[in-house]
């Protein structure tokens, strides 16, 4: 059974997709094309949609949902009278919102992603420009000056989690792989002991690991089950020494791990509770 | 007048945080203080977390806002009994859809954020390391291999909207700094034009550019008004000469650039629908 679903907003449609994505992944039986549309902000751009409605339910042979977070009652209304079974996502808590807050919406769209405040936004391009740069190692002395510091071993997922710190939560976020010097010296470098408070570890299964080090260069000693596995016990011994927090990122997804680093940045003493 | 608001899951909370963060666009007049708290999986976690909502209204002179997606009902009622506002965002949406799909939810917490289809999040993690290793023209071999190659003078903002699409839309973005040499030779170099169906110009006001420049180095030729002006011009005739489109991003953020780049290539033809 493969139905389709549309996310559709005048602006960027993030809400609308994230909103959205999350309800269809209550209902994991069903088969989706998930279909983002973004800037459906004419009447012209809403007929066009109606009508690939109509092309979906004819494919699927079941009317596509659609969810949407729509100001502009006119282009709003040609969607609903489409073939399809439409859900307005924002609606529903504007009214009760503004009863609470005793302010009445300004009924703006597109708010949510834009520029609203620079200085905010001028935070997460420089975080983002300080991942890029401290990025694999790059700039040790930098260490200090970070936010956060991931550490691991090659492929425990340190630089996507990095750039999604930066980029969704303005962290300053450096990275440091574990290399072959570290394990000879059978420490960390200096720069990463100076910098604990801020340090997390990532680790992954070693038989997950093998898996990841097999597809990128098969058959080396790099991502021999050995290899793996005395990269993962060493890493461990000096997480312990120094008591870094570790995190475990296999199966996480990037969006989990940032998340969880976030909870542990902000409260390093109540990451337990 | 200062209010606080939480946004709260059992897992990840991005989906909380994104539709709580919209709502709350829409009251621009009043100053939220926005708190992401994430991994409220425990009863210890909920009652920790009403323990600061207490705090926050003796402090703001007025109770909280809570935004919750939460399942596990035992939490919720604990952060529902609380000093709060609460808005659970989920359960209004999920019965009525339930109905239309005619399956049962499945009420497990954290499937949206989770790794639940690994083809798809591997094509994302692909997609980031591509982004990485093609940013800044670093490799224009590559650029055939690329959905998505962003064009645009120095500041222009093609490296965290590649980044962007990368995570977000597992696009294989590469970027091109148009450089002095290309300014010198008049025109792009051969692979950007060999790569031109699938290559989008950034452009920028002038005033913009400047002042972006002037804050990376100061007084230089580099940030002058002139050189600033003669980039974005001499990049205006080139994207011209082989109908490349053109975005401006002035004031625009990287959600935004990065959702019209995705509509564009969706639609190449259908952009100005």
């Amino acid at each position: 059974m493969k139905r389709t679903a549309y996310f559709v907003s005048e602006s960027t449609g993030i809400t609308a997709e994230t909103m959205g994505h999350s309800l269809l992944s209550q209902f994991d039986t069903v088969d989706f094309e998930q279909v983002y549309m973004p800037y459906i902000n004419t009447e012209a751009r809403a007929r066009a949609l109606c009508q690939r409605m109509d092309e979906a339910h004819a494919r699927d042979g079941v009317r596509p949902v659609v969810f949407a977070t729509m100001l502009d009652q006119e282009i709003a209304g040609i969607l609903k009278a489409g073939d399809c079974f439409y859900l307005e996502l924002f609606e529903h808590f504007v009214e009760p919102l503004s009863v609470e807050l005793g302010v009445a919406p300004s009924r703006k769209s597109g708010q949510s992603h834009a520029i609203t405040k620079p200085s905010h936004y001028t935070k997460r391009i420089e975080a983002i420009n300080f991942a890029m740069a401290n990025d694999d190692g790059m700039r040790p002395d930098n260490y200090r000056h970070a936010d956060v510091v991931l550490v691991g071993v090659s492929r425990s997922g340190k630089t996507p989690t990095c750039l999604y710190l930066a980029m969704h939560y303005g962290l300053r976020a450096a990275n440091h792989p574990i290399t072959e010097e570290d394990f000879e010296h059978g420490d960390f470098p200096k720069e990463i002991i100076d910098a604990r408070q801020h340090v997390y570890g990532l680790t992954i299964d070693a038989q997950r690991l093998q898996a990841i080090r097999e597809e990128r260069r098969p058959g080396s000693t790099y991502a021999s089950a050995e290899r793996c596995r005395r990269d993962i016990r060493e890493a461990q011994t000096m997480f312990k020494r120094h008591s870094i927090p570790v995190l475990n990122t296999t199966n996480q997804s990037i969006e989990e791990i940032a998340a969880q680093i976030l909870r542990a940045v902000k409260s390093p003493n109540g990451a337990s509770a």
